[in-house]
């Protein structure tokens, strides 16, 4: 038999806490019996907003987390303050080994922040990257780092490479990951200080299947699995990914609208535009984890709804089952010793 | 009565080069009798091309130049080397005052290398970024630099605001441009050292409208009119925006083709879809400029067909007309006796 995967969930994070987190708690217990899940956030409301729910309460249960981190929150600051709010509260149940891995559609800041803090980094680890996952014409990619962890350094980098790997291929199943690096042209002179210092130990690691240079074009062409660069140059591709597509999307929607002719038209179109515009959509493989900590912490978009949350819960079995924090571990060290 | 305003265009630099590029030129002296057009290349080939037009032979001339630098050519050396080229032919003559503006579809390293090599820089402008327009939800912003002079100073970020706003209130009639710098969030005390050495710099700029932040899912709604950012992040941008958009399109295009339904209805779309697709196209602005010259530099697509040569031609004569590089170097000489 299965060990039983222990996830605590922040109840209280997101647009749509707590109703569609604890749908998506709910969800989980229904489906899978080898999960159990924990939800943080204020007894009462919690309390009541279960009751509607007709679940397994062995594995679906409550800690009181009365403190509520907001975005508009100095991370470091309330992570410090708010002992007992939903986020800190499960960060330590995770820390003391009573849950195998955290959700939050909350403060990215704090997640980060309190990832750091609390759950600590794998020894070995320097810096922990905030990975998630963006679509592509043929499926997803991982981007690796969108943290909040600025200016970073060459070997910061490199461990992105590892770590990233090791997550697509155990996690993702694909095997041998291309591993590319972020850059404003194909030639491996080309480049920033950062990218120039980068490239030659990147191609040097022996255990990463490393391509060399990606330029942002070819990103959503799924030229790369495991995509490298540092937090800013992320943040700005994952956010201009999430505008540019809402942006088109929309553009479309108003032209299908702007004739009779077209109007009539939509009504054909809608449901295959609809099953197109899913293949480009990367909520149903979960959340973005922040590898490297001593832990899982796995950070879901702040509008996530009940399947977003589902499947970020089912992805930290996924993680934990596959031992992957052993495996970069073992990776980080082994290549320390070399 | 209007000066004669001369325009010299690479005409054998980009995909569809010569045939599109003497098409836009022809197109324009056609259009109008205020601007020259001389066209840089193989006399014979452009002879030949030209032959299939009728059109003003007074402002519509050929300079031969034999050479051509390819886009696999190392920029700085291709300038150096091939004095015959097109490109090089056609910034002498910039350099000498006998041309306005230069404008090419071909090697983009090449034309900036060329631009500050030969033309050279407006006394006071520490770099010359390239300014390409980038479609939005409402009309477009300028994106300045994407040029590829990576690993920028605050000093210079601060020129490209100047220098932006200037191009935007005078070439694109927006009065009071705002500004905003690319950050991974919208405070003040976020960012990285670059970002946050330049900032406060900014918010002292008494001749600019800055508004602060700008997250890069706020750029395709148009949150800002000139978005400054460093070379990398803005080539990032850039070819984002390209690749996405590509993939996007090509996405709603299969959705409208999988179902016998879908395509019923693609035909009643179709004519709306691509007018409103029309509307997310810069290139009927012209090309990115280079900024801050002696003279103007501007770089328009490699795959830009006729009509967006045509367009980048017309943009130099406003920029002209507005004596833009006046505007700049009594800008930044009035900041620096300040």
């Amino acid at each position: 038999m299965q060990d039983m995967i222990t996830v605590v969930v922040d109840a209280m994070g997101g647009d749509n806490a707590p109703g569609e987190i604890i749908k998506g708690a709910v969800l989980t217990v229904q489906e899978r019996k080898d999960i159990k899940v924990v939800l943080t956030g204020d007894e009462d409301t919690l309390r009541k907003g279960l009751s509607e729910y007709d679940y397994d309460k062995e594995r679906l249960q409550i800690v009181h987390a009365p403190e509520i981190i907001t975005n508009c929150e100095a991370p470091v600051m309330a992570i410090r303050r708010k002992k007992n709010s939903s986020i800190v509260v499960a960060l330590n149940m995770v820390k003391n080994k009573e849950a195998d891995a955290f959700v939050s559609a909350g403060s990215t800041g704090a997640v980060l922040a309190g990832g750091q803090l609390i759950v600590g980094r794998i020894g070995g680890v320097e810096r922990p990257p905030l990975a998630p996952l963006i679509p592509t014409m043929n499926g997803v990619s991982l981007l690796i780092d969108c943290g909040a962890n600025v200016d970073a350094r060459s070997s910061h980098l490199v461990q992105f490479a590892k770590m990233g790997s090791i997550y697509m291929e155990n996690v993702l199943g694909i095997k041998n990951p291309r591993v590319a690096i972020v850059n404003i042209g194909a030639e491996e002179e080309k480049g920033n200080l950062l990218v120039k210092e980068t490239f030659p130990l990147l191609k040097n690691c022996t255990d990463i299947n490393f391509i060399g240079s990606i330029e942002a074009r070819e990103i959503p062409n799924g030229a790369a699995d495991v995509i490298v660069c540092e937090a800013f140059v992320g943040n700005v591709i994952l956010k201009l990914y999430e505008g540019l597509g809402t942006a088109l999307i929309k553009k479309v929607k108003t032209g299908l609208m702007s004739t009779t002719r077209s109007k009539l038209g939509a009504l054909l179109v809608k449901p295959a535009l609809k099953e197109t515009f899913k293949t480009f959509d990367a909520t149903k493989y979960g959340g973005a984890p922040l590898l490297g900590l001593n832990g899982l912490v796995v950070k879901t978009h702040g509008n996530a709804k009940s399947n977003e949350v589902h499947n970020s819960i089912l992805q930290c079995v996924t993680f934990t089952e596959q031992n992957i924090n052993e495996k970069i571990r073992n990776n980080l060290n082994k290549n320390e010793n070399e």
